[in-house]
């Protein structure tokens, strides 16, 4: 496989928005092949988001010829299709180093370029910065800055979106320099599902959309740039004669002017109507009908999601490296398994079927299955009503979103003790996709939730084994996390202490409380530790919250306690750990072990938790010194 | 003032919704008068939600009349709404007790009442359990069980609420037996903002809801209860005659039946329309007009919320007795100082202008406020896009309420750093508004977010005081936390402890961490351990996060460390100092006190304090027994 390189055309002559701008039109095919090219080749390599990307290559090209980045401001939301942007901003060349530490990250990040703003990749925000830009920029007399945000009509199903949809065609300063393109695919990773997406549907497929694209390229594309003479007769013509433009009466509803829909794959028509947006000079919604993966046949017709975020593939063949069978797959099975016999189980997806292993549920029980799209409160909130219509409903979210919906969880199914299991997929350290893809904070902001209980597997087995005893929990909610990746080898206990498992019965030095996958690397380190003369016993607690009384006892029978997690470490099971202790009057001094509570940069998972010290030698080396060290303040106990 | 009563007259002979049915037609408005009468007697008495329940006493008449409760399920969105529910399911005769310790709930409560469902009293939730219910029934074949949720044209403003439409607008079970009442009052505790709220307002001020109402008077009322053939006439009509409907395009276009707007406080008319959705047998929107306040002049024509949510008035008069001076006055005092001199800063509500302290801001500054409508979310992302095009945003919510925009303010605001300051009223044991008002959760999320810092002052002269420092901060956000109420007694500063102010300097056995408004408690219990012997330091931290080093070397100067805080213990600043002591190597005993993590009962706020131990007299007690017991595991420890 060749190196993902800029090539020596058109693109590589790209050193910024400004180059864009040069090109005469006919050249713009030539350089969205190129584009196109060098997406395909670096994701082949890198793994990543294809899909979104070679979707809005026409796209990208003009709003860099309308709009003056970075004084003019594009916001992109979730941040997954801004590859474009980067290579039309200086950054082509590096895309050899897409995802890896140190190299290009998948998202926009401002510390590679002034060009990009939100770094954030949870879906459904852009609307709300743009506002807020918009808003400081009228405040601050700067009205010729543009905001323009690019949102896909998945995001739009995020409550969040219309949050702000509702407060910019609200807004007291409308005169805001606005632009919302909503770049419509008729897909979040998988369709897009509900009412909007109805209308969206209708808006695309009405005949008027032809009658349309002809009317823009008659009196559009030859006015001049500023102004909006054109878009006013339009706007009339619109009121007027209904034949030439589709319905878009929600957005006008609302308040919001509608320029659309515009086939998003012809750079001309795009520029045409974004300038005509950029003119407008208010809040306006100009609709792109875009095709994912276009351009690319493996992409466009891949079924499952158009090569979303595939992993390394052959470029000439579309043909990926087939992911290995990981804690997905195991969770994939189960709950297909467990719902033959549990006619009350039924599943709940933001949007996410497949890659939440949700897939064979759906084909399995079709009236069972809900996917709400990019809508993690209704997630949880609906899943509240299932449960009070008694039945059992399953969750199944990435962890970092849940984020999204802890209000929900806490208020809505909590408050109300309803049997619902969330299972909560790349928690811990996920690494390329950088900050706001780690599943870092589920288990601190988890622990203050009344009435749940939280289990955290060290294997597949275990991973079998908690979500059937999850399934079981009548009284309140349960929540099960897992990885990304591979299970790694099952562990079995040597003993159990109370509900916990004993993994390793040591001698009363060390007691290590190893939260789920940390298991494999405790018991490393056990090893190491032994070699120093410390003798540890390891324990797995399996349901982290409530916590095991069992703890107090052992811990009183050592001489240090360390808890060991795949989370931030502020406020998860470290410090439920020592609260325990706390209250009940055991002072056996505690050392936890985490990830440190700070973003961290894109890089792969073992090179980071090499980083952080969630490794056996790090950690040894760690628990060798606290044990050095921990007696030394004890000089100002009292010895009573 | 007389007792509040259900008097001896229809309410009285009210037992159930079945006796709400016996009733006649025109018998009706003379109910209305009895439970209007007793709604203002019991919050004259007990404070609570006035306006919002004299607007809905004849459409939950209505509801009642046309569904069969509890079998059917009445979903009220925010739950303050409910005292007439209330009254028609046999509780009039308890509304003495309203919102006392034992009482009422000042919410619906499934303890209560088998017709209560949602105690969770945060916006926007109602059409999401709906859409489970609705879900869980046609699921298990209970097909002739209605679902009605009853929202707000304010709670419609959050984003829950639209997830949920779109979902139940694009359910594959078109026949979800799911009706959708919008009141419709203009308000969510004040007007309610936005695109939607002036697309609501097009609907009702159009000379068509006149004929309408004519056309229903005419055509709906006479028809018989089951089967819907006048429906379809009318669905027809509407189709093709548009002079006799109002535009209601958005919810069309959506694909969600509409049925409105009805005059709400005709009992006739809104039984009509309800009977028609009830036999329509899908997803339908009855869109409801009603006046806040309707009823009792005191009410209708107070400007500012329409008697909300009052404090004990005289209810001949409606005169209020005034609130004290308290946190929130002083909030909004300085901001409006503040941004005197800064003219960066700008502030933002979630449709809470005055309760928040705003309203002051709004007035000196009206370029620079931004009422979001009920939009947590929105409002930390806008505020991120504010601080982005360089501007200070201000962030005003009531604490529980921020549980709404955790991810927001982590990855929105916190990832990129931004300078947003967030102040958090109505923080800690609330008490009368039951468990999802008591800010008890805000301390321990807020700890696991990166960048960002946590003031909690302890005093009025405090809160200026890092208010101040908060808007000055400029790499991250800011929070400052304070109760409801009055503020207490200014408390000095003894000395200084690094950035910490020392309150009180004692001998080195206890040194008591008094986190903000607990310092006045922690004071009075450091006078109670004196006279046992136990010398105490306080210290108030300000910061509480980071929280200030010096706190490790004051720490090792003590036998025992003791947190006090009026937050969840879980999670918050006891864990925190636990974890910094012991990552310093510190293994000082420490015991922190905070209010138990569970769903606390609604009674008065020193009621709760002092059965949660959070009183002088219980934490000199538990601190007086935890420097008696704390030595004990010590014999584990080796002596080194």
């Amino acid at each position: 496989m060749s190196e993902p390189s800029a090539g020596d055309g058109l693109l590589a002559s790209i050193k910024g928005p400004r180059d864009v701008k040069r090109l005469k039109p006919e050249e713009l095919p030539a350089l969205a092949a190129e584009i196109r090219d060098l997406c395909v080749a670096a994701v082949a390599k890198s793994a990543g988001h294809l899909g979104p990307n070679l979707g809005v290559v026409e796209l990208t090209i003009a709003l860099h010829r309308v709009f003056d980045s970075p004084r003019d401001r594009i916001l992109w939301d979730t941040g997954h299709q801004a590859y474009v942007h980067k290579m039309l901003t200086g950054r082509a060349g590096q895309f050899g180093t897409l995802r890896q530490e140190g190299g290009l990250s998948g998202y926009p990040s401002q510390a590679e370029s002034e060009h990009d703003i939100i770094e954030n990749s949870h879906a459904s925000t852009a609307l709300s910065y743009a506002d807020g830009l918009a808003k400081a920029y009228t405040l601050r007399g700067e009205r010729d800055r543009a905001v323009v945000a690019v949102i896909g009509d998945g995001a739009l199903t995020g409550g969040m979106a219309w949050e702000a949809l509702n407060n910019i065609a609200g807004s007291r300063d409308q005169d805001l320099p606005l632009v919302i393109v909503v770049n419509d695919n008729g897909r979040s990773y998988s369709p897009t599902i509900g009412g909007l997406a109805s209308h969206l549907s209708a808006l695309r497929t009405t005949q008027r959309y032809e009658d349309m694209l002809e009317f823009v390229r008659d009196n559009l594309t030859k006015v001049p740039l500023v102004g909006n003479p054109v878009y006013d007769t339009l706007h009339g013509i619109k009121k007027g004669v209904k034949d030439i433009f589709a319905p878009q009466a929600m957005f006008e509803d609302l308040g919001l002017k509608y320029i659309g829909p515009i086939d998003g794959h012809n750079t001309e028509f795009v520029e045409a109507a974004l300038t005509k947006a950029k003119g407008f000079r208010r809040p306006v919604i100009v609709h792109v009908i875009t095709r994912k993966g276009h351009g690319y046949s493996p992409a466009e017709n891949h079924d499952e999601d158009c090569f979303h975020s595939p992993n390394v593939f052959d470029p000439a063949t579309g043909r990926e490296v087939p992911k290995p069978y990981g804690w997905t797959n195991v969770f994939s099975d189960e709950i297909v398994r467990l719902a033959k016999d549990r006619e009350d189980i039924v599943a709940i997806t933001a949007a996410m079927l497949h890659p939440v292993g949700l897939a064979d549920f759906a084909e399995a029980y079709p009236d069972r299955i809900y996917d709400v799209g990019i809508a993690e409160q209704h997630a949880l909130t609906s899943a509240a009503g299932l449960a009070l219509g008694g039945l059992h409903p399953v969750v199944a979210l990435y962890a970092t979103f849940l984020n999204r919906a802890f209000d929900q969880l806490l208020m809505d199914v909590a408050l109300h003790r309803l049997p619902v299991t969330v299972t909560l997929d790349r928690s811990g350290v996920t690494g390329d996709d950088g900050p706001s893809h780690n599943g870092m904070w589920d288990l601190s902001i988890l622990q203050v939730i009344p009435h749940l209980r939280v289990a955290v597997p060290r294997d597949a087995d275990r991973l079998r084994e908690l979500l059937a005893e999850a399934v079981e929990v009548k009284d309140g909610p349960t929540v099960v996390r897992y990885p990304k990746g591979p299970a790694g080898e099952a562990i079995e206990a040597v003993g159990k202490l109370g509900e916990m498992d004993v993994l390793l019965a040591g001698d009363p030095d060390v007691l290590i409380v190893a939260v789920g996958p940390m298991a494999a690397i405790c018991l490393e380190a056990a090893t190491l530790l032994d070699a120093h003369g410390i003798s540890a016993t390891v324990v797995d607690p399996r349901w982290v919250k409530p916590l095991d009384e069992a703890l107090v006892l052992a811990a009183t029978a050592h001489k240090l306690v360390v808890v060991v997690e795949d989370n931030g470490r502020v406020g998860a099971v470290g410090d439920a750990v020592a609260r325990l202790l706390r209250d009940a009057d055991v002072d056996v001094p505690v050392r936890t072990y985490g990830i440190p509570q700070r973003f961290l940069d894109h890089a792969k998972r073992p090179k980071i938790l090499n980083e952080i010290g969630l490794t056996p030698q790090a950690l040894a080396r760690q628990i060798t010194e606290a044990v050095a060290k921990r007696s030394t303040p004890l000089e100002n106990h009292p010895t009573r």
